[in-house]
């Protein structure tokens, strides 16, 4: 995903809106709800906005809440739920939600999920009704590429759309923002382009645009659901555009995190 | 670091103000510069705002340059240049900057520096004089709580400081922003006494600020000196206090990365 820039990077200023929303629970519609949200908070879309939710809110709006007491768990939660301290059914849910699952930390399991590492799947007992767990949604790309187009239809802004989710980082404490879906924004700026002194530095060379975004906006997101679960940031209509479906995951062997943490172990061993 | 807070969080608009700065080598005054950048950008700063600096702009204005050819590179050095495809000077000069090295990908090594991964121990060859790189600023934490302290003698601004960097995510494209030295910063927000209906989930209780307030800022920020080496982060006074030293690292055996990807390695052998 190369895209020509001829405008000034760096020049504008950005700014990051957040939209308070009322707590909400059972199934909705979120561009009905947005349009709600952005009149209530004297807020309006214009082009080249970036729109972006929370996984959470969006999972509320498909209804994917999992009662635990319906899920049985199989062989395998068994020993892990053990090991790790956790409830089976949960566990269970986890490894349905994951496509692969690696040890982790008292309640928590590491997992892969859509290329990517996710504590628990992204799956998530709090701020809901007890009982439950909530799944991420369904098909993140997916939805966010449906919202952009339900937002040019229904509001005539041409707008990029970022789900987020909040996640851990390797040796520090707290969560930032990470983006599990995105429509209509290069995700990752290549500036693999540029001049350097000596051409081979990767670290320098792609930017995760969407995953930034992600984090800006963690500062003005609640965690909860009486909190903020939209905001818009503007001023970043450079990289915004008609593009969909970039994959902006590695392959483990080509991850440096992987490739050394192997080498920690068994140094450590 | 728990403060207690009586603002109503995320209702305010955050602002990411990027100040252009002209290309810079040698030693310099960072506060000197600083004021001339903020004449020629036509800002000022507030009480309570967050200012952000490029580790790398700080780097250069300490001099922290090395020659390669001044590197001596010991024993270590040859094996892991060898089996990294790199040059062994570099790779010297990473050992002496690391606290722990770990394998890594053709030309990078995973560190630990500062109790945080960074790759290649943040030793970098991009956008310097040929023949040298250029390491992190000596003591980052130290320097933000100077910078901090000369901005407001100089100034008369309360203000926030965050050095930042970028680093690669887990099987993930592209790099984020991540807080090298902070001062003046709640970097952490704890959320943990906040009402949860089950009451043990740790990934949604703390949100690691300064880093989310380092991604932002990669925005507007450009990677070269050419580009923006300073920012300022406006709508965040809530987070801005009179605090410093909080380690916002965690242990190896409590990070669930490296817990898990040891038994990913061990699954995938």
């Amino acid at each position: 995903m190369r895209v020509e820039r001829i405008w000034p990077v760096g020049l504008e200023k950005v700014q990051v809106i957040p939209l308070k929303a009322p707590p909400k629970s059972g199934p909705f519609s979120f561009v009905r709800e947005l349009s709600s949200l952005l009149e209530s908070n004297g807020e309006a879309l214009s082009d080249g906005d970036v729109l972006v939710v929370s996984s959470k809110y969006l999972a509320m709006s498909e209804g994917r809440y999992v009662r635990l007491k319906d899920v049985v768990p199989l062989g395998d939660a068994d020993s892990l739920a053990s090991e790790h301290g956790m409830n089976r059914a949960f566990v269970e849910a986890v490894l349905r939600e994951s496509d692969f699952v690696l040890k982790g930390l008292q309640g928590f399991l590491l997992t892969i999920k859509d290329g990517f590492f996710a504590p628990n799947a992204g799956v998530d007992k709090s701020n809901i009704p007890k009982g439950c767990v909530i799944l991420h949604p369904s098909d993140s790309m997916a939805m966010a590429a449906r919202i952009r187009r339900e937002v040019l239809l229904s509001m005539g802004a041409k707008v990029a759309v970022v789900i987020t989710d909040s996640r851990l980082q390797p040796l520090r404490k707290g969560t930032v923002g990470v983006s599990v879906g995105f429509s209509g924004i290069e995700a990752v700026v290549d500036d693999r382009g540029r001049a350097d002194l000596f051409g081979n530095l990767l670290k320098v060379t792609r930017r995760a645009i969407a995953d930034n975004i992600s984090s800006a906006v963690q500062l003005v997101m609640g965690e909860s659901d009486e909190g903020v679960p939209v905001a818009i940031v503007r001023g970043l209509a450079h990289f915004v555009a008609d593009i969909d479906g970039y994959d902006s995951s590695v392959e483990p062997e080509e991850c440096i995190f992987v490739r050394g943490l192997s080498s920690y172990s068994s140094a450590t061993a």
